[in-house]
């Protein structure tokens, strides 16, 4: 089936079980879709725009109030929505970090987080990671004493990982801003795969910052997300527009500078809302995420050789498992290679897993329902049987 | 008809006639809307991103296609899709320019050029307008020599409308361009209201960056758009992130800094491109656009102490009248006062004034047929007439 003669039907989620790791936890609810088919037209959302002319004044669609709940839900002051989870750190660096600035990361911090500080100018530096691949308070402090020591002052600005993309390990966000805060640096949470999918409580965090991923985990279309932010830090990263024409006077209102005056102005932005109640509910399901995660994970494990390498039992529905030592050996004498695997999976309709990936690779189990679980795990078992891999079922 | 409890269908464009000013020209063609369908989940396009990973390198679904096609359409050196051409603005002026530099605006500067500025920390200073309205070559030499004397050297970029927001004038940009790089002003080139509604050559042009809103003037869902550029400058918009760990030694590959690595990663990219093939063949049709344009116009001026604000005969879709003899007369002694016009053109099947206006306001007849054109051109004599105004019907 085809769009047009040359964009083919995208069916991925209809025709497979997909765990992709960054596809899971933005499949659309049924009522995105619904939105996302109403608001399709460019500026779809700006029939009633009144004065003073800014996006989150909208009432009618309710853009207003998801920018009201969300905040609430989310335990912050203000939030913004924003062209997904980077153009959160994006304006929160332009900001908060003047050139030359150090700003501390994390060692399993997203590129995007290192480009947002390289756009500001300033100098990222890592907070190392404990021996079971853990952000630590004590090494987030440690991590500021030695900036302190290098550049004579604090740094500026502290981004860290509510749940990493790497391992998908929750970190102790409260206990790292507890630290931070110590040092009076404001911290800001990257809640990319967490916020949406999890319970996330702002507040409870210590969060100053707060970024959530529409597209990654908020049931929205692409690009999408949420910006929320304390009241203090928020009159900053949301300040207005000063500037003046020289020749006309003119001056431009309410216009937030880092937000551009409006961000999402049409289905982008219409997909986040629609889901925004079905996500609400999700979230109180997490247990039964994890659980399912593990059960996943556990079926890997059953098959000889292979490791996880993200923490078990799994506290996250994505995972980083190491199969050099089974499906990698599979691989070294298959006609096929590395791509038997997703290969052998596609067969028996899963997929998200890249291709030729055999050694060291992620998935992500969000969504799946019970018995697509079940399905998963023994379909991992039965690709390493049929390939002459040793597994231990119950 | 609903899409969720609070989310109502919207029908606007199903509905009405809709002569918007900002709307006309992000109506989705129906490629796009069944490519919105099938991309509408998250993470959409990136079911098959191999290596290096960048949105602009996928060719199934065809983006790098896109990229290539489109650049050259514009005949410009490079492109890349953007969300929204505010954000094509923003890593020109993030590239450009430093902290106090000059920076040349024109009296018709679109708010999201200043905010560009604002937020590279640049000065931005306007080119005065002509008498009729329009950016001259010469106030353009002439603003540029008086920053000079101001602050000792050049500016060190120019923002110029190829057709402005507030006038849908057309402006002499090979003459302008010409000039700027007499000085060596780069020139960014602002075509939301030209790329994708009318023919545009950025090389005839003489733009070293050309911008196109997907929202505005291509068919697309928003945000998106495009930010193209002469090779000599797609180096410094496009540079790649620098950025290294310094814990983990971690680099970070062909990420865009200004892109932040990958830009529109779902629904909004597929429809831009879903609608290109239709949207490369409606430029061809501007000149019956223009004519389009006219007819309404003209009835519009029929009727008596009217007034067109934008240069007669148009030579755009979009057009800034004043109604202040005429309508806003009505008006004043009408029992919905300055409602009535919305709410009698809406009875009629139109939409897109903004309820109350009845001084001075835009309107574009993009995109409608000629039995539309006709049908709105009587639709304003009638309610003129209807409401005691005189017609002078040929």
């Amino acid at each position: 089936m085809k769009c047009t003669d040359s964009i083919e039907t995208r069916e991925v989620e209809e025709l497979f079980i997909n765990i992709d790791p960054i596809q899971a936890g933005g499949r659309l609810t049924p009522e995105a879709q619904k939105a996302v088919i109403a608001y399709s037209d460019g500026y779809s959302v700006c029939d009633n725009c009144l004065k003073p002319f800014r996006l989150d004044y909208i009432r009618k669609p309710p853009i207003a109030q998801f920018h009201e709940e969300c905040a609430k839900w989310l335990k912050m002051d203000q939030l913004r929505v924003v062209p997904g989870a980077r153009r959160g750190f994006q304006a929160v660096a332009s900001s908060m970090v003047s050139k030359g600035d150090p700003v501390v990361l994390t060692s399993l911090s997203h590129y995007t987080e290192f480009v947002s500080v390289e756009q500001s100018g300033g100098i990222p530096v890592e907070i190392p990671l404990s021996e079971n691949k853990y952000i630590t308070p004590d090494a987030a402090a440690g991590k500021i004493e030695e900036v302190i020591e290098k550049f004579g002052r604090s740094p500026s600005l502290m981004f860290v990982e509510h749940a990493d993309y790497q391992y998908g390990h929750i970190h102790d966000i409260k206990g790292i801003t507890k630290v931070a805060h110590q040092y009076d640096v404001p911290v800001l949470v990257n809640g990319a795969y967490s916020v949406g999918i999890m319970p996330v409580d702002g507040k409870a965090l210590g969060a100053d910052f707060l970024v959530g991923s529409g597209h990654k985990s908020m049931a929205a279309p692409a690009p999408s997300g949420v910006l929320a932010a304390k009241e203090e830090y928020a009159e900053k990263v949301f300040r207005t527009t000063q500037a003046k024409g020289d020749v006309t006077g003119r001056t431009f209102g309410i216009k937030e500078i880092e937000m551009m005056g409006c961000t999402l102005m049409g289905v982008t932005a219409m997909g986040l809302i629609a889901s925004f109640p079905a996500v609400q509910k999700r979230v109180e399901n997490w247990e039964t995420e994890v659980e399912h995660s593990r059960i996943v994970t556990d079926a890997l494990l059953s098959i000889e050789g292979t490791e996880c390498v993200s923490e078990c039992p799994r506290k996250h529905t994505l995972t980083r498992i190491n199969t050099l030592g089974s499906f990698d050996k599979v691989a070294q004498n298959h006609k096929k290679r590395g791509f038997f695997l997703s290969g052998d999976l596609k067969k028996k309709g899963i997929t998200g897993v890249i291709a030729g990936s055999t050694r060291v690779w992620k998935y992500n189990t969000y969504g799946l329902t019970r018995k697509q679980t079940d399905y998963l795990a023994s379909a991992f078992q039965d690709v390493a049987e049929e390939n002459g891999l040793v597994v231990n079922r119950d």
